[in-house]
């Protein structure tokens, strides 16, 4: 990971604003710029260099982790830290603009950080440029990336083998986490979701105590962390006797899937995928029971820019990873959806999932 | 759990100040105020009633657990939800004041909401009133967190299972993760720390792939999230033949543990709480390898007030929750940490984690 080249990027980026500096608050961010994966810090860009701070519990970890970065560790908080650093050095620098990060900080911390800078000093506000350099994945990352997908769809393998009638969500996720753990996975990237029956029809329905029971589709959504990078998959498993209806609406969201993968390439706007995804699922008369985005950035958040949604405008270019996730939900009885993550290559896609897409019964 | 009680508790609350309503965002606060478990959500609490705001994903989810609030499904942002409903109802209610949480909000957030809100609106920020009233947990809560503690002990039983020369911590891990799931718990309350040799000293060294060797302390610090609640616990258990330095360490920790856990009644100060732990290893000449603070608040979140640090006066109530976790550390060589959680009773104390302290080299 090269992280003096990206922070020299946010440098060149920095020079055409009016900041003299970039105070980093966003945790994925400062992982970005210079490797630090503990969660207490901030990191402090300047046109002559980059400090580091944190408090007494990294102190190890980040004299070991953090690279192209002056470390200070706080005797309090790292927040204080920052403000005494700036101000010890700004004595007679006045009218010094820092910029932060708006989308993360909180109100209350631009507050105490007003009151710990010398006076003169001003904080505005900065757009997110940091997650916008982390949308387009370095050679390192994209690997990063893969072997995480490559980790993360063996889990679903996993699932296949204990997956049945009478078996809980809830042991179907503890053996596809500990799976994930026993490959090297470091965490699971959310909350594993294992929906059966009508939870199927919940598109956020964490793994329950609730048994599988036939004449449902079983939601597995799922994902895990290998050297900071997430994974995210989703299959949908039949169970019991399949019914016509099942069959439809699977190959319908199959269908519209492909049709939004096929749709990703260089050049092409986001809200293009979403709408290939949504026109095909209009066709078979299913539209109105897809109600999400078509996906999501992929990388060292589990969601991150861009999003993969109606009239979204972000232009694809070569290294953004996203999700292209489809899926169709009746209340009350059951949903499906099928996800995989999809790299923008030069010449098109690189589709990372490499699990089957199959209509499954058990 | 009684949420139209613990609304009105707020609502008790707002009548003091001069704001006429509350717009809540942090997640736990709204599942504490309404009982609501996903990811994306607004709680708008005024005199004359609650509002709950969430997107499309989840429908069917929040009719099925929000109570005491109208829920409102956005057809685009939870915030933006907000917007249209705070300005439809406010045409000519002009002058009307919303508390925002400061500690929580985001710059960018707050700004959006500037933007949706009419004219005449005004945002203020509010100071963390939920929080506070979530420190004094009631029956209810303190039951769940019990329920919490006692499976999240098992795991440490799990770990002794496996924990020997050679397994790397990370196996440690897996088998703790995989007990925890199987015995029901929703999911970890943070990545599971298994430090071991050098890495013990390490105060949040999470379980990496090093294999155990003999001549240093393992440190599990470990919970899990059981209906919401989360457990936190510490164990450090010496692998190898032990020293007379490691056997001096131990007991010094487990002496500061004792006395922080005995200095806890209502009444007490927390600074005094850390005060206790840390006069016990000044006094064993190990003050300044105790680099953080003595605990913090437990419930709905893993950390939440009160902070049990130097200098720090929040007064203890009964029904307040938190750990009590001295350690030292020694860079480069070996920590050693003792982590119970504890609860505040009209009494005195209730040590809610059962696990024996004894000093154990395997």
């Amino acid at each position: 990971m090269n992280f003096g080249a990206r922070q020299n990027k946010l440098r060149e980026h920095l020079a055409t604003t009016r900041f003299d500096g970039l105070l980093i608050s966003h945790l994925p961010n400062i992982r970005y710029l210079c490797g630090f994966s503990g969660s207490a810090a901030f990191l402090l860009v300047e046109e002559s260099g980059s400090v580091f701070f944190t408090d007494a519990r990294y102190d190890t970890q980040a004299h070991e982790e953090v690279k192209a970065a002056k470390v200070v560790v706080a005797s309090k908080s790292a927040l204080q830290s920052v403000g005494e650093w700036v101000s010890r050095r700004r004595k007679r620098a006045r009218g010094r603009t820092i910029g932060i990060e708006a989308e993360h900080l909180t109100l209350a911390d631009k507050k105490r950080l007003n009151d710990l800078l010398p006076s003169g000093t001003r904080l505005k506000e900065s757009p997110p440029i940091v997650e916008r350099a982390r949308m387009v994945k370095d050679a390192d990352e994209l690997q990063r990336v893969r072997d995480a997908v490559k980790l993360g769809a063996k889990l679903f393998d996993r699932a296949l083998e204990v997956l049945r009638p009478g078996v809980k969500e809830a042991e179907v996720a503890a053996e596809m986490e500990y799976a994930a753990r026993r490959a090297g996975a470091e965490e699971m990237s959310f909350p594993t979701i294992v929906a059966s029956g009508a939870r199927s029809a919940l598109p956020h329905g964490r793994a329950s105590n609730l048994a599988i029971r036939p004449g449902g589709f079983v939601v597995c959504d799922f994902g895990v962390i290998l050297a900071g990078y997430c994974s995210d998959q989703t299959r949908s498993v039949w169970v019991g006797s399949d019914s016509d209806d099942a069959r439809r609406a699977y190959e319908a969201v199959r269908e519209a899937q492909r049709a939004a993968v096929d749709a990703v390439r260089p050049g092409i706007a986001v809200g293009e995928v979403d709408a290939a995804a949504r026109k095909v699922l209009r066709k078979a008369g299913l539209g109105r029971y897809f109600t999400h985005s078509t996906g999501h950035g992929v990388g060292l958040e589990i969601h991150e820019p861009p999003r993969v949604a109606s009239g979204q405008t972000e232009i694809l270019q070569p290294g953004m990873v996203i999700t292209v996730e489809p899926g169709v939900y009746f209340p009350g009885k059951w949903g499906v959806r099928i996800e995989d993550m999809v790299a923008v290559t030069a010449g098109g896609r690189e589709v990372l999932t490499p699990t089957s897409k199959d209509f499954l019964a058990v």
